[in-house]
């Protein structure tokens, strides 16, 4: 889980690849820009055109953001325990908890549809970038824009609207390049084989990001196709010998975003103001929550979800500050900047069209500075912190928003975007009051902390009352808790919801001035600069330097190349491979290092010398987790679920000393099949 | 309340004075060595001798770690409340709870003495630097340290014995100067007067450390001697107007400590690795504490001190923070060394005596980056965190290092240090069980967290249990809770010490042998570096400037001077005086924004325009809390209770733009005193 901060979302927006000499595992290469000659030089081999299209379509993206890749003729797909997770949870009534005990289905009438899962395998990669630049030559601002926009809604339909087919035109390189991407995109998507959360996520938060790993974090689909298991001409064989410490090895999946591009001022504000308020904001909300945790049984299992998303950001947060304060990141970034900005000042056509766009940007980082902590407070994190103020705050909005011209709102109440905000409001997800409650009367002592107790905006807030009365009355005092009364209440439309009054959207209707006026900031006076000036500079690389190097990840699919391998670590040296006896050496009886009963009960039968995880070089970031990792031979032998910490850093630049990439060893999932879950169908589907 | 982390401690050993140039209003100025000249040079005016010695006398050291002032001839003495919070607590009883209902003493035959208020009178400074260096000349390493101390034991005791004084020899310029402080010690002080803590701490953590503020942070004591009120020649007269935008401030007390001359990799670590670590932990464990105490009235009671300490805590870190990576204090810093260094370094002599202190510093504070953490968690934060524990761990390095002699133990359990040992230990302060078991719980899982789950350390103390089950049962299985049976076993010395077994103090065992090594790392790998290195340069740059500077603060007595100023912050205006009006205002009828009833009942009665606090730019740090604020006519304006967030940095720096001391107005005292009080007799005592 990461949080997307305006902040934070800015940085997305900057330009192409860096211009420092990057190391040979460095690349989240698109397929058709595989760097096969300078791989060739290293290892004195690289993949050819049929291997690579071999892997471009055995690869599946999952439309929920995650990866995966075919592994059996019959449409079999493998893809991570936490990438399903949600399905299987679906899946659960009260007879059957398929997170804590697991799921197999012994035939192929026992496969369940999972109700919301997306499969997307990418057919075709075809460059558009002259029909685009076309249409847009010679416009500059909202024309350009608008002339962008058409021309790519044309493309994108002229490629293909059935229901089958997903078209998306990828802009990379900051607008150097656009791609048109086809994919074959599959609805039916059923559950065969998940094991147990607690072998899954064995470790749970104290292992997360870490390296030694002893996690079987895998789970096993069937896409059908008009009823039928999918015949797959192009799928990944199961190794059936575990990797090596220097094996070469590939991953084929889509990493969802990268920030490599940004301008030395953009890390400089995450470093110093963004990274360091988040990181001090949710440990103390971690610390809330965990107590929390300990009220009773009923308060640990409903703040689960949440604990674990701030725990999780926390940690990546943690990784990302320790890649800008330790590593050579900041001082490369900011001798390569200082170099290209020479080359740009050199080139007096550059020089003059974007020569100012660093200052520039470093004037908006500034007035982030001021902004930023408000924001977020106001706005960004409550979706985290109170679903229930969500409801109330988004109902609102779509009330006031609805009015407008299309072109005219904030663009999550757009009409295109109608769906996705009514899959919100009308979520039957839980709420849970003692806890809305809880977060609330935190979140308003933040807000004073922050704010000051003079702020005009605090004081509209929280008035004479103390954050408890507040967030007490406001929880008790809606019907914005029922799923239902929500619906019918967006279904009524603006003049009923206006007319509306309860204490909690009374609340959110004086939360919302101040709250948009800081956005407003935000976008007019940061967003827009980082925006226009970071463009600038992209155009300038690419005039300079073309598609020499790999764009800034964008959820489409990427190949990288590396080798199992360890790394240093506090003075001590992390070997790259574990085993099944680590697993039950780690094990403690305690969660999160419980083992479940059918693992206890198979520690004899088990060959604990086989491999379970390894650490490989590999240039992944999230979106990666479920993605293959391919050997030389194009068979699968892995399946990458997480990264060790220092990969966190892999947002900002690649660090192959340290970032590695943590996968699952397919023997390891065939040894738990056959001789932890019995599931001889499976194991022999996957190696017959 | 400041945590002293050892690598904090380790900035305390360094350097002199800053290179860089001051602003007018910066320095803590020794009395004997006041820049007049300067000054006078600024404001036209400066104080004379007479002026110096009648503020000097009329300046009280509390020796628990404030200051204070003689604010009438009868021995009365003007202080904090927060000062005076032990004393108050300690004459409370069932019937009198005298920190919430406040305290006054209508005769002098009312007011009761405190148990452990202790008051020094600074009488004489003696300048006994060649007395010491003629002993210790031609001397180095140990041979050196063992002529100083006896140099300095021998000018002490020549000094005076009596137990009403107190000598002292101070080292100032890091061995630069030494100087003889001679104080009278009073031991007889009874309280007259307190308010309310609701006013004196009005708008608690929320307000602490910020501008504008509406506290009466005051308490009077008087000075008794051989029974009767001490007839003191020298005493600030209270003023009888409000203080004025721009009026001359001078503060006179005594600042703890700062680490103004700390090298640029000093700063480093503490800006890239000390602080932030512990401002995650603690705003976790803030989270943490502040969701116990809503489980019960009883735990928000027993949980208030250390709420309180982390909170504070918490502030005083983000402020230190900001500066350095705010301010221009590291860019300040890093261009005085290199002009510093390169002075050193024309210098034949001191370049080869002194050039490669800086180098062997930067490589200590790299080391101290690899176990800082490991430090933090196994022993510094234990006493902060469970002194259920710290007990336990005192126990039993006690009968480990009492065997040995007295100059090979660690330093806290030298013959010298028992008494101070003992009162720890013998301490009757309460033990909560429940709350030592939530704490424990969490900082087990924290040494999980940051260690791995890998360390051998956290193996060999967590072992295969949780967190939760660990703590309880060293809770509930050990008899350390109780005062009297440690102080029994203390008394019994440690043969029955180390035959004593409970699952507490048998953990202590565990805990003491990675404690104790990762200690002796941290002292001879970097404490003995830096203290070595850092007289090093100390030593260059008083071979270079002398005295021109003021050294580094001692808790001794200092001079600041200033004016009453307002500033800038987050693009607003922050004028410099607040008025009663503003305390009515501010107040919303919730805790900690709560009257009490005295002066709820006043509203009407006061005059609301009086002043109540105000703002200067005096360059003052905790242990100035107490301090007088004199005006240029030599008279009592104001009373220092806090400063600005912005002051904070002043541990490493003065930034006049932004750095404000905080004081309660005088007037504020006599208006409150009059007509909310009704303290008639102290009224007139401080106006007569």
């Amino acid at each position: 889980m990461s949080i997307s901060t305006r902040a934070a979302a800015a940085m997305l927006l900057a330009g192409t690849c860096l211009a420092a000499p990057a190391v040979a595992e460095e690349g989240m290469w698109t397929y058709d820009n595989f760097p096969a000659a300078k791989m060739q030089a290293k290892y004195g081999w690289a993949p050819d055109a049929a291997w690579l299209k071999h892997a471009q379509l055995a690869s599946i993206r999952l439309a929920q953001g995650c990866s995966a890749s075919l592994v059996s003729p019959d449409g079999l797909v493998m893809t991570n325990h936490h990438c399903a997770r949600g399905c299987l949870s679906q899946l659960a009534d009260a007879k059957h908890d398929y997170i804590a005990n697991g799921f197999y289905a012994p035939t192929e009438a026992d496969e369940k549809k999972c109700p919301a899962l997306e499969a997307n395998q990418l057919t075709d990669i075809t460059d558009v970038t002259a029909k685009i630049t076309a249409a847009t030559e010679g416009k500059s601002g909202p024309a350009f824009h608008e002339a962008e926009r058409a021309a790519i809604a044309k493309t994108e339909s002229e490629c293909g609207t059935a229901s089958d087919v997903r078209c998306q035109v990828v802009t990379l390189y900051e607008g150097g390049v656009y791609d048109l991407y086809k994919y074959r995109r599959y609805q039916d998507l059923r559950v065969v084989f998940a094991p147990e959360e607690t072998i899954a996520f064995f470790g749970g938060d104290p292992d997360n990001f870490t390296f030694p790993r002893y996690d079987l974090d895998t789970t096993f689909v069937r896409i059908y196709d008009h009823g039928k298991p999918l015949h797959a001409d192009n799928y990944l064989k199961f190794a059936t010998t575990g990797v090596k410490d220097g094996d070469i090895t590939f991953t084929s999946g889509n990493p969802g975003r990268t920030d490599r591009d940004d301008t030395l001022a953009e890390l400089e504000f995450q470093r110093d103001d963004a990274q360091p308020f988040l990181l001090n904001l949710l440990s103390e909300l971690r610390g809330v929550l965990n107590e929390y945790a300990t009220k009773g049984p009923e308060q640990a299992r409903t703040s689960n979800t949440i604990r674990f998303s701030v725990e999780n950001t926390l940690k990546a947060y943690k990784g990302r500050q320790a890649a800008l304060v330790h590593g050579s990141l900041m001082t490369d970034k900011a001798s390569a900047e200082a170099a290209f900005r020479k080359q740009v000042a050199a080139d007096p056509k550059l020089a003059t069209a974007d020569g100012g766009a660093w200052d520039a940007i470093a004037r908006a980082e500034l007035h982030s500075r001021d902004i930023f902590v408000r924001d977020l407070l106001e706005d960004q994190l409550l979706r985290l912190l109170s679903p229930l103020l969500s409801h109330a705050v988004q109902l609102n909005r779509y009330a006031a928003e609805v009015k407008k011209p299309d072109g005219q709102r904030l663009e999550e109440y757009s009409t295109a975007n109608f769906p996705a905000l009514k899959q919100q409001i009308d979520s039957p997800a839980p709420i849970y009051p003692e806890q809305e409650k809880t977060i609330l009367a935190w979140w308003l002592t933040k807000l004073r902390e922050y704010l000051g107790t003079g702020d005009a905006d605090v004081r509209a807030l929280l008035g004479r009352q103390s954050p408890d009365e507040i967030a007490a009355s406001l929880v008790d005092g809606t019907r914005l808790k029922d799923a239902k009364f929500r619906a019918k209440l967006l279904e009524a439309g603006p003049a009923a919801i206006d007319a509306y009054h309860d204490p909690l959207i009374d609340f959110a209707r004086k939360l919302d001035t101040p709250a948009r006026a800081v956005r407003k900031d935000y976008e007019d006076n940061v967003k827009a600069v980082v925006t226009k000036n970071a463009a600038l500079i992209a155009g300038a690389r690419f005039a300079l330097q073309g598609k020499s190097g790999y764009p800034d990840a964008t959820f489409t699919l990427r190949l990288s190349y590396g080798t199992v391998a360890g790394y240093q670590q506090n003075g001590q040296t992390i070997t790259p491979i574990t085993d099944f006896a680590g697993a039950y050496a780690h094990a403690t009886g305690r969660d999160p290092f419980k083992l479940p009963p059918t693992w206890d009960r198979a520690h004899a039968a088990v060959n604990l010398k086989n491999n379970l995880d390894f650490a490989s070089t590999n240039d992944i970031i999230g979106g990666n987790s479920g993605s293959p990792v391919i050997g030389r031979d194009g068979n699968a032998i892995g399946l990458i679920f997480d990264g060790n910490i220092q990969s966190l850093g892999g947002d900002f630049g690649y660090d192959g000393t340290a970032n590695r990439a943590v996968a699952v060893d397919v023997t390891a999932i065939t040894e738990a099949l056959r001789h932890i879950y019995h599931a001889d169908r499976l194991a022999k589907e996957l190696v017959p």
